[in-house]
């Protein structure tokens, strides 16, 4: 009889049930061969004792391997390493530890060259105070509003249905709302047929890549370019062509010398308040984009995140309302309107093509939250974030103003930038300071800035973007004097 | 001139405002040149008389075309066409009718052989009655705990924080809730870092996959194997080897005589009451498998959707808490005990695993939503979850016993099944009658029943799951009768 009791070592501060300690070790011993198949165990009272557990942590254990079929018991002779078990040379078997661990690494190699690294940046949570990429404020946002629906919802038995496997396209409920928000505030003839709900405007943007692109295909993208959508675009297999973003937005004349040297398959452009510079793109651009798109036969994602948020005369429309012959892609979100953490976007597009993408969207998580989808419906509906967008906007635009004003009298001689039309930050060149410099010193004060390294990759730019949404005029003027003594 | 009137049509029925009418298609004028630049336009008091709209609404059309650049106003000389547009040849732009249009088509192709089609079933709630393939009774499931968390977290600003931009990991919050749990309840020594949350467990296959798998590789299914899965695998490109199953589980023999003649990289493989058949992997299997994986070196996607609800003994442990070298990547979800369209489950994989696969899901939808990830957390944490699962292990195991009853008393002459250890199904083969003739005469009498179809992929069966979690005693017995009388 073999002292079983010195092969297990129990520790009772790991996270691991006592009794499933036992029997994982034991479950090893028997691998391992140091329990023979057919031994008989000790008895549950005195291996208890001499493991100093309660009786009913071991017979909890004992359980445990009988279920799993490890051992077997016999009325009247006792317990057993039960004889069928499969003749596992130790060799065959990696030496453990008796107490469980969890490997530290995969056996398989994970190929990192195919993994499009995407920073990852310490939570703004962390930080006394933060300028961020051009955020909402989420203090303002109706989330309030959004739980009371959910709420609502889940107390009304004839919503249950919500509750059942739905369709990747989203809930009618709120493709017909958003179908006809579409059509009254930004001039798109479409129906709902033509919509399909993701989680924000990322999953759109991964989406079409991933339905149209195949690796090595020709994609353009502004330079600079919103740094998610590029690394989206990568991750699909895409190859990069780069072409200046102006006053006026992307160079069109530059898009159509690529059209003529390469293939291209698709083009990204953020056509309202571009991210990262704030541009709009002009009218003039948007019909010449739309018949390059016609003539070379490419897709374009008109990526409009920012739409809502403009602040000079009423903003122009978008260039799909335009799109005659089904080149547009259009994407937008909800995470600027109420929150980023909402995770709610939109795709726009002919319905040949939300059929198919719709299919692509079930292979990636099957569908969305419809619960969620059906309150957000609501939140349309009831006026809630047509007078949350009015708000914003005048709120936002007094921010822009402000926080404007704090800069160029701050600091306007060591920074330049435009005052932007609409979104939510300004896109400011630091003239004689590096920014990584800037970011180390203004962290030492307590202010976290955006992260200007993630532009690199297209060219260096000594430019980052400066959110005022986010910042009360108190805020900003701790924000600015701060950023100002982290200058030379 | 021109009389504008003429050229433009007005439809009230229409979704897009009159005014957007208006402005769109003036622009489609001025773009097809039948409105020449220059051209000095009406008044707006005219006009709105020949059109028969309010004046304020040409005025907001003309604002609109002012804002998009399309005209400009002269004091005291009037509204002109601006005259620095591009000079579009007509012929350059398709000719459309005067009223806006959405385009049927994408201009580009859409590749079809690129995507995997999911089979789209009429939505259940549109039937007087359902067996489903194996779902919850989502009438028993907490989802007002759960609103009633989300209502109190967004009460307090505390919370604010999960508003913000977050990890793709999950909030750390339910990262550690869910490690303790799973440490406790299926004797898996992880930490918080071996988990990312996903929207359910589909995202955590497709993940997985996208990252091992490159087209022409090679993976292991069952035959039959959940038809999500394969179509999943098939849409990363893998090559799909189907092994059969039986009573215990899939033939691990057949699997190793594979992994002799090809270099497989990844098997797929639901451990515990396998879709569709129900059966469980034995340990003897379970060894097996772990020692094929760390010799042959290829990973596991170990897809435990089902862990919680095991009517016999206690279950057996997850084959994840036996792996030693690093090669199962453990997939579970919040699906089957909360409700499916809640969307969330998780990954659980040694940690550089888990890094790599949060960059593939920063790209596919940046996040999950933080909110929700702290609602689930306080569900677990407050025993809310806990009480839920064992509620319905009672439930569920007398409803299987109940309904298998029923098919034995019924219909047990032209069906055979084996009544199975846990789940929400029942896998039926239909002896001497068509399952696509059931299915028709059962709807005839307003009973959905599963869709067959599905897995004739793999081999054609004659077999589906018959869910009966979701039915009570009652709803059980009229869909017993009804299927007994579909059948001949």
């Amino acid at each position: 009889m073999l002292p079983l009791d010195k092969l297990i070592t129990i520790d009772k501060s790991s996270n691991t049930a006592v009794y499933l300690q036992i029997s994982n070790t034991m479950i090893h011993q028997i691998r391992s061969g140091r329990l023979r198949k057919g031994t008989k165990l000790p008895g549950s009272r005195k291996l208890a004792e001499s493991l100093q557990v309660h009786r009913n942590t071991l017979l909890a254990a004992y359980d445990e391997l009988q279920a799993q079929g490890w051992i077997e018991t016999e009325p009247r002779k006792g317990t057993f390493v039960v004889q069928d078990l499969p003749d596992i040379q130790p060799q065959g078997i990696v030496q453990t530890t008796p107490k469980a661990t969890y490997p530290r690494e995969t056996a398989f190699t994970v190929d990192e060259s195919r993994i499009v690294q995407f920073p990852s940046g310490q939570p703004s949570h962390e930080f006394e105070l933060t300028i961020d990429d051009g955020f909402p404020d989420i203090r303002e946002a109706p989330i309030e509003a959004y739980t009371r629906e959910l709420r609502s919802l889940s107390r009304r038995s004839v919503f249950n249905k919500y509750y059942r496997y739905g369709s990747p396209e989203g809930v009618n409920y709120l493709r017909e709302t958003l179908s006809s928000f579409l059509n009254d505030s930004r001039g798109l003839p479409i129906s709902p047929g033509n919509i399909m709900i993701t989680n924000g405007a990322q999953m759109g943007i991964y989406l079409t890549a991933r339905l149209l692109i195949r690796p090595g295909d020709h994609v353009i993208v502004g330079d600079p370019c919103f740094w998610g959508a590029t690394r989206t675009l990568q991750q699909t297999g895409a190859e990069i062509n780069r072409v200046p973003v102006d006053g006026s937005g992307m160079d069109i004349d530059a898009v159509e010398r690529l059209c003529k040297k390469k293939e291209i398959k698709l083009l990204y452009i953020i056509t309202h308040h571009q991210h990262p510079t704030t541009v709009t793109l002009s009218p003039k651009r948007r019909i010449r984009l739309l018949e390059l798109a016609a003539e070379y036969d490419f897709a374009i994602i008109e990526d409009d995140y920012d739409y809502n948020f403009h602040y000079a005369s009423s903003p122009i429309l978008p260039m799909a309302s335009l799109d005659q012959h089904g080149n547009v892609i259009y994407i937008g979100t909800l995470s600027k309107t109420l929150v980023p953490s909402i995770r709610m976007g939109f795709v726009v597009a002919p319905e040949n093509f939300i059929t198919a993408v719709s299919h692509q969207r079930r292979a990636v998580d099957w569908q969305g939250d419809s619960l969620k989808e059906v309150a957000i419906a609501r939140l349309y509906e009831n006026g809630t974030m047509d007078r949350h967008i009015k708000k914003m906007i005048r709120l936002y635009r007094e921010r822009r103003d402000r926080f404007c004003g704090l800069l160029q009298q701050k600091i306007g001689d060591r920074v330049s930038f435009d005052k932007p039309d609409g979104g939510m930050s300004a896109w400011a060149t630091f003239l004689d300071n590096d920014l990584n410099t800037v970011e180390e010193k203004s962290r030492e004060r307590g202010l976290r800035i955006p992260n200007s390294r993630v532009y690199n990759k297209g060219s260096v730019y000594n430019t980052i973007r400066l959110g005022f949404a986010s910042l009360n005029f108190k805020e900003q003027e701790r924000a600015v004097e701060i950023l100002s003594k982290s200058l030379s």
